[in-house]
């Protein structure tokens, strides 16, 4: 613990690894040696246009929301962690005193203090501190790299659990990237029993189906609506109406196929940002009751996604798919640019 | 009860009231001599138009769903009401055997048989048949006009349950028609403590004032989006973003301004018809956890709003404006086009 | 189908098997031809007393709600079975009119027409005819007894979602009969990753492992409540206070224990029927704010509990222990009341 | 701002006002100078018996937790709150980080540092503390007397949520003292529709009946449970059985009545604390779903209560009965102990 490294962006395509200053505790933080980072597709979206959602790279950001590390020194006002302790880095620092982060709802808090923003820096460095109640405790049989992708599919609960998933339901995903794959996964636990996964890209099905979705659908980018939400009912796929539809992808024709092949009564769940303005078949989807949610971010779900794990009720193993060390950061989100990796960890020990 | 008169509507502006079959009630029905109608914003339109929603006049229509009326016939299994009874007539005979029926959700029923459309008869008229059971008992203390506008209240009330509506909200809706008035007076009873009501016609805001809006707000149709919702959260107006916003007027406008300016964690509560296809700020609205839900006719809230009206809740005698007989009902309709009137009764017996 | 016959109790340990009447269908039912009917706890209790909760055989009773079979013949307006489709009976035929069937909580309807008790006909015969649709279709992949033990399934779906089980929730269930295992394999298919079950009978507990409870904890009978709690919680158990305690036993002493180890906020869920009077300690549960739930019959759950075991979510071929024809279902039931068997299954066309 | 006085419990009816030490404030701290703090049930239990549910008075401490009163100081990095704001003080300063905090359920943290307990002072001092996210500030129109009493308004808001109060239920209520009445005026201002009220003073009757309640019932002690289930139900009083039963009086004879006389799939609320043991009725109750739910102190409602009194939808003024300067805290709580008053305040600067 001499000097500290980290992946900075300074724009566009600008990411640079180097010295970064070691942070310094205070009484309710805890200092963490980072073992694995993943790397999402907000990071993909901040690297290659310097933008993501309302985030502008306007100063450089130290890239890095995805994390677990070694404790090795706890603040002094900390009695949850001690040294050693091997944790899970859940990346927000609510402001804890807002009628929404009293109300249980953190994730909307309007100042988060989330990782790997202009206002707090991420994870992607050999050394991070952190408020200590938001490092879980990993269970003693996860490794530091399902601790890292522990956060992702926290992020999926957090939309299963708005999605209001339920034994028995029927559902469809459109978009099989890692945010739709790990809500298959998620589901599947919950008690989905039939889940379809829809993508442009049959590569992506392919992973998909092998990680748990039911069935598989590969769209055309130019395909009428309709001729999708057929498809998706079609006896041959889903066999029925689904109970719910998660738009895991932000296209506005997901939205559309998604309002339109939801079943009267449930839920279209969007999880990730889509354009800023959609021409949608709003209307007809609220005459049949039809409730329309997004989810943001996680919100009390990084207990149960630790479980999960543990129990093995959801295995991330098999969606670990690469791994880089810290100095080859920009080559791990050029990979992730082609979007031919499920997740990528990055060892910043290495 | 010698013969029967009913306002059947042709086609568009094609209402005509003239001589009709008796109704031959069956074991579970009553027959109901009808003592008042009230007019509704879809009589209105299947009336202009010969469609609302996805309902085409393709066939002869009675019109009318908003009915009371007294009881003069029971079935041979009817054991709930009796000769004399002063009935309030929810205008629907679901299945009750689709899924959604049994869940509780007979509303979204695929096959209502919901009065005055192509499926059912309506009750404008002397003599109406209907199911006992959606026949509710009025207290003594509720005239037959009241218990006509009950209809739409019921209406409102499952507007505001699904909105979700809490003592203490702040309320903002769209439009100051009949629906918009009610759901202002119902959220109101439900402990809303600051209701905004916007509208383009100023007269339409002064009724809603005098009949429970707490504010209210004239907007120009060409106003930009983002004008009318600072103006709603303006200290002379609101004071701050309400919790729930509610669209009572279909226009895609109203839905950008509700989608923009609810506040995090709040709902957007659509009722009544859209356009098929709108351009909203949807993705905004979603990431900042704002559900959007419609409302969809009447679900389980007639009781509550025959005692809301008997306990004096909500007082429906300043909502009533107008009256008219039977044979007059295309004058009635014809003043309901203007948007001048409140609600308008048609008295079949008179 | 010449001849009906079905096992009829005439008062306690008085079960006989012979001739019955052919049932007569009406427009809306179906004639099923018997297959498979389980045996339950209830069957067990009336059997051995003559009585079950507030039910009394005071005239011959048709035992038998939990069954399945083919349907022979339809009513003149059933359009959603035709003869030779494979069926499970919902065993219970509500009014649909009373304001809790219209809200979708017909298992708590006040003239529910269940099968087995003095107003209804149980199904333990070699014909019987049901309300159409409450005869489930079944999934081409279930067995005709899979079909009958959904019956206990869907009660113990309707208990775990009262429950309001979560991903990650840790649990305990009071009790390893047959429902108390069937809420383990239904709450493990909802996502619960810790799942202790007690019984103060070593075998049980056996047998529930094997079906999916996590942990075993053998009571016995006589064992202060707060030492059964401190074994509960300790780190050799459950590790922590449970979410959610599932009393499936109705002792008060179960009911005891699952006040105290469950989790501030959580739920304590008691299903099936206790002691009419119990001294409890219900003041400390609820200054925790743990809710007090009960869970009664069947709810809309039939349509999960067949999409579960079609799917493979949950596996009742090992809950489904012995095997006896129609004319030796007193034996079965003799059987049943050792406590000895899982699931008993009774073949009335054997 | 010279010296600090406080009135400080010592045991058992030794309540004393002394000089006490002035408050040092941290950064998130302000110093409120109290004008008005409320007496309250759990005040006269600690000082009587010098213990109140879990908490028992094993060192000094000072009374008061309904307090209101003017910003005399703010912390360094207090930015909602200003000096000259008048505020009213909720009693809690949880700890935010525990799994509960952070769901939103603080009432019920482990650690919440609540004033008047023996890990936290009161507010019934001249100069008090308070963390300034806990100090809501007053609406103008607000009195500091109704400030204080925004406290237990708070907590019945809080019960009444729990309870799902709806527009249109019957409600009973056991118990008229001041939080059962509170809890009258809060679901009536939610739109319950038909409110009675319980007691075996006829006295409190009066005055709950003035103050919002629509029946009132006189019942003996020692009356039968069912007879004073069958006069709640009777046509003289509510006319039907409750949707919502709340108890308010912690006896075991209220908790029975509640359990029985609530209807089929209603919600039985207890607020307050009961005996540790109690023999009930559960089965029967728990068989017609029935839940049964504790309510514990305050989540998220001052907002709203705040609000209600602000708008007039809740009326405090003459529910505030009587008051004393500091220097007369032993007398107030005599007058307390006779069950005469409805809500005393303190006036610390007297």
């Amino acid at each position: 613990m001499t000097e500290n490294y980290a992946a900075v962006l300074y724009g566009p395509n600008d990411l640079r690894v180097g010295k970064w200053a070691m942070p310094e505790i205070d009484d309710h933080e805890v200092l963490v040696k980072m073992e694995s980072v993943g790397i999402c597709g907000s990071d993909v979206k901040m690297y290659c246009t310097g933008r993501c959602g309302l985030e502008v790279v306007d100063r450089p950001v130290v890239m890095g929301h995805e994390g677990a590390g070694h404790v090795i020194k706890v603040g002094s006002k900390v009695s949850s962690l001690k040294v050693g302790d091997r944790v899970a880095i859940e990346p927000t620092q609510p402001c804890r005193a807002c009628a929404l982060c009293k109300a249980g709802r953190y994730n909307v808090c309007r100042r988060p203090a989330y990782c790997s923003t202009t206002t707090a820096p991420g994870n992607l460095a050999r050394y991070y501190k952190h408020v200590a109640d938001f490092c879980h405790k990993m269970p003693n049989n996860l490794s530091m790299d399902e601790g890292a992708a522990v956060q992702p599919l926290a992020i999926a609960i957090h939309a299963c659990n708005r999605a209001g998933i339920k034994l028995g339901d029927k559902l469809v995903i459109l978009g099989a990237g890692p945010i739709g794959v790990l809500c298959a996964m998620t589901a599947k636990a919950m008690g989905a029993t039939k889940i379809l996964i829809t993508d442009t890209v049959q590569s992506r099905l392919n992973t998909a189906k092998a990680l748990g979705a039911d069935y598989t659908l590969l769209v055309r980018p130019d395909e009428p609506d309709q001729d999708v939400v057929d498809r998706i009912v079609d006896e041959a796929a889903l066999g029925a109406e689904p109970e719910v539809a998660i738009d895991a992808c932000g296209f506005a024709s997901a939205l559309r196929v998604a309002l339109k092949v939801t079943r009267t009564g449930g839920t279209v769940l969007v999880v990730g940002i889509g354009a800023a303005s959609v021409e949608v078949p709003l209307s007809g989807a609220l005459l049949r009751e039809v409730d329309v949610r997004g989810s943001y971010r996680i919100a009390n779900t990084y207990p149960a996604a630790l479980d999960a794990v543990s129990s093995g009720a959801i295995d991330l193993k098999p969606f670990i798919t690469h791994h880089f060390p810290l100095q080859k950061a920009k080559e791990a989100l050029e990979l992730a640019k082609t979007g031919q990796a499920m997740k990528i960890i990055i060892h910043p020990q290495d």
